[in-house]
């Protein structure tokens, strides 16, 4: 397709609706990846009639700054969802965290509204879950889900069950209104929320309105859960249920909206906020095929994504791009896409990926990997060089806690923290997607790829402003204890007194 | 597709003819199983027009015997095509093994020859080199190829160059006729061998005759290479540059039948004789995905293959079949398609695919993983049992010889040959298919699949009658010094004195 793809778009251009949806897959949970069982029928289809991205990287190896990334276009180090308490370590939104997303951020809601777009979040919003941090407060016009993750059943005294929210206020809480059944692994979940981005999609539709739907569904993340439908249905046990049902739900999703002919107006992603989850599997972890390790780690299992852009009529059916990307592009093609210009203000990460999707170019772009405060490693075309290697700690991996699980490359899976700042790890990620045959230093390749590279991460470096750190201070008062809308359904519990702390991320 | 199918086919035929594209791939290697770079459009797209296998399996985690199972329909403990010097050792056919394919062994180009077919093979023979197992002396009516792999250059003092056939006779040896640059890797066999295929199946199309055509090429094999025009071309160094050509020349011998309207008269099936070696990798080795371990070992890695049956007009496009698939099948089917029984004097390993192509079906049937004179393994259904486990010795190991590198998984990628046979180590393929997680002992699920697989193995056990093992005897004596045809070219050798031994087979 040539350029005259994207000029005609914007010259017959009215709106753009978007939809994305963010989920916790491994690269390897898609048939249309290699996943064995092939079980993902929808996700192939949606695959061979858009654009299979095969070189997409989230922001981080965890979920809460991954989000962020992507709603903010900007990396965790810079929006502040990391921590400074201990050096290069995982952190997130759990119950107990005070801080949330900085009002100082642009969230892509807050400028699509202004251009008309309403906005949609379903399912986990992770950003934060004390009223200033409300994703209503941050450009959403409408909610249906829960902050937090899904873990529970909890007792309501040393921890309140996590609240679902409709719009401003919660209508229930998980395990008590919306079951979980963690025997059976049984829970209508997504049921729900497949139910919710279908009503909202026909009202935008029936309004004429442009909008942005956010689907960031809590399943595959653990507790697995399928519906009783998906149930037993998978050759992979539970995770593969919930994955068939997740591929089934975004079949009746794009289904819908060819039915009401808004099809060829709507840009759809499917991507994943980190790798599949090792440590979960076999029976509630997914698979991120031959890449190593997986979630909370700077390996290619926990940052390199499955990705498909979708638009029918616009982008080529059957397309495949190696084009670097990462969750952040979303914000700024979602812009582009909108006609609207990123914040100058501010330094944004993600790049606009019309002219790869549109016209299968190739942007030079460096993709950074990130670790908490740790710029842990960074590709540049097909080179990877790691600055600090880490799977985890002696510690917790003696406690069974392992991110690669029957793999163990020596010198680069290390359970200290490993500094190579002076003599980066590189690998060809053509030749070793792997990452299992560093380089020799002495080689020629090593000496000129890392003249190359050090310029760009010093680049980096250098104009690197990290934002005020929001995931050091966490304190038990702040849970979910009487979220709004409590008083009505009876559910206010009683929140302990304040005592904040450094939170303590073990990873 | 129904039973009507088979049906209107078989009510219809006048012939088909078969074309069997047999490697040295790994599962990961293409790009519709999820190989990272996707650089094999050819077969990507012979399976969205064809039926692509998940669950088809090699006979040995080794060449030669892999391909006399497939041409004999038995498993190489039947054929011959294993040694009994050592436990559970691979063995294959060097320049100075003394065995070969026996002459009671019934293989399926003799058996077609019966029916009218001509039948090609282009490439590695494999079955031995000695005169009495010239593959025209097994049913095949003509050869371009060679009958060993191209490892050298040899000094022809010590050992010689391995020779190229046309037929009966020899027309030149590699490294000397045949250029293979090592340095650059440039070779241009596979435009040969592509030719051969292309002028064998015009001429058999032009005088109507039903062929049975072999394409079984060294590469991917290593030493690695490719031709000029492909040198350099892929993200993955000089094994991708190989893949592609492979994968381009695929492309052309379909688009040839196509061309010469004989594709709905010609069943075509791609398959691999062992998983990715790789311990060539990553310069010359290719990928299983996310399998454990690769050639050799009778892990997945090794024995699961990539696998694509095309028959337009007859295979409904984008079929994905689970059926337990083995290369000794093609035998069985190959026969099937020509109207011909197996053999009823022996046991034939091989199953009828049709019903499993044609129809939708799937055949219960197992999978037996032997390395040499030992059943290492069974599959049953999704359920796999390792009576057996070894990589290779730690004497091997130690030398750097690594079948599994960057996995390690414990008490499974063993170093020394450990026997489960009271107590078999089981995996879920469905849930676990890197066999990462072996089931608990205790488990009813353990309990109840054993016992199921148990009966499977006795009745295999009981009934194995193995043959007389032809990869014992190894002499410099009988090595290509001087075969057929060398005294026209002046390339015969002097042959050393005999001195028969033992062969030493390691892994």
């Amino acid at each position: 397709v040539g350029p005259e793809a994207l000029l005609s778009w914007k010259s017959k251009r009215t709106f753009t609706s978007f939809g994305v949806f963010f989920l916790q897959m491994g690269w390897g949970d898609l048939g249309v990846f290699g996943e064995p069982s092939k079980e993902t029928p929808n996700l192939d289809q949606m695959a061979s009639e858009g654009m299979l991205f095969l070189d997409f990287y989230t922001a981080n190896p965890l979920c809460s700054p991954s989000r962020a990334a992507l709603l903010t276009g900007r990396l965790p180090v810079r929006n502040g969802f990391y921590t400074t308490n201990a050096h290069a370590r995982n952190a997130y939104t759990p119950q107990d965290i005070v801080g949330g997303i900085p009002d100082s951020e642009l969230l892509l809601p807050e400028l699509l509204k202004k251009a008309g777009y309403t906005n949609k979040i379903v399912g986990k919003w992770h950003l934060g879950h004390r009223p200033q941090f409300h994703p209503m407060k941050h450009g959403f016009d409408e909610w249906f889900g829960s902050p937090n993750c899904h873990f529970g059943p909890f007792d309501n005294r040393a921890l309140p069950n996590i609240p679902v929210y409709r719009d401003w206020e919660m209508i229930g809480r998980y395990y008590e209104d919306f079951k979980i059944d963690l025997k059976t692994g049984e829970a209508n979940l997504t049921q729900i929320y497949l139910q919710e981005a279908l009503d909202f999609i026909s009202k935008q539709q029936a309004s004429q309105q442009p909008f942005f739907l956010y689907w960031a569904i809590d399943a595959t993340h653990a507790p697995v859960y399928a519906s009783k439908h998906f149930l037993g249905t998978s050759q992979r046990g539970l995770y593969g249920d919930a994955v068939r049902e997740i591929d089934d739900s975004i079949g009746k999703i794009l289904k819908h909206l060819q039915k009401l002919g808004i099809s060829e107006n709507t840009f759809v992603f499917f991507t994943s906020d980190n790798g599949a989850a090792l440590i979960s599997a076999p029976k509630q972890g997914g698979s991120n095929g031959r890449f190593l390790c997986g979630k909370q780690t700077t390996f290619e299992g926990g940052m390199r994504e499955p990705a498909i852009a979708w638009w029918p009529g616009h982008i080529p059916a059957g397309g495949v791009s190696h084009q670097l990307g990462n969750v952040m592009d979303l914000f700024t093609t979602s812009l582009s896409l909108a006609g609207l210009q990123p914040p100058s203000d501010r330094q944004i990460d993600g790049i606009d990926l019309l002219p790869a999707i549109l016209q299968g170019k190739l942007i030079d772009r460096p993709i950074f990997y990130y670790r908490g405060n740790e710029m842990m490693a960074v590709r540049v075309g097909l080179y990877k060089a790691h600055y600090w290697t880490w799977s985890n700690s002696w510690e917790e991996y003696s406690k069974g806690i392992d991110f690669c699980p029957g793999q163990n490359v020596s010198g680069v899976t290390t359970h200290t923290q490993e500094e190579h700042t002076n003599l980066p790890l590189l690998f060809h990620l053509g030749r070793d997607p792997g990452e299992k045959y560093p380089l020799s230093f002495a080689s020629d390749e090593y000496q000129r790829t890392m003249e190359q590279i050090s310029v760009v991460v010093q680049q980096h470096k250098v104009t690197m402003v990290p934002g005020e750190p929001q995931l050091n201070v966490c304190d038990k008062a702040v849970m979910n204890w009487s979220p709004p809308g409590c008083e009505k359904l009876g559910k206010c519990l009683k929140q302990p007194k304040s005592d904040p702390k450094k939170c303590f991320w073990p990873h």
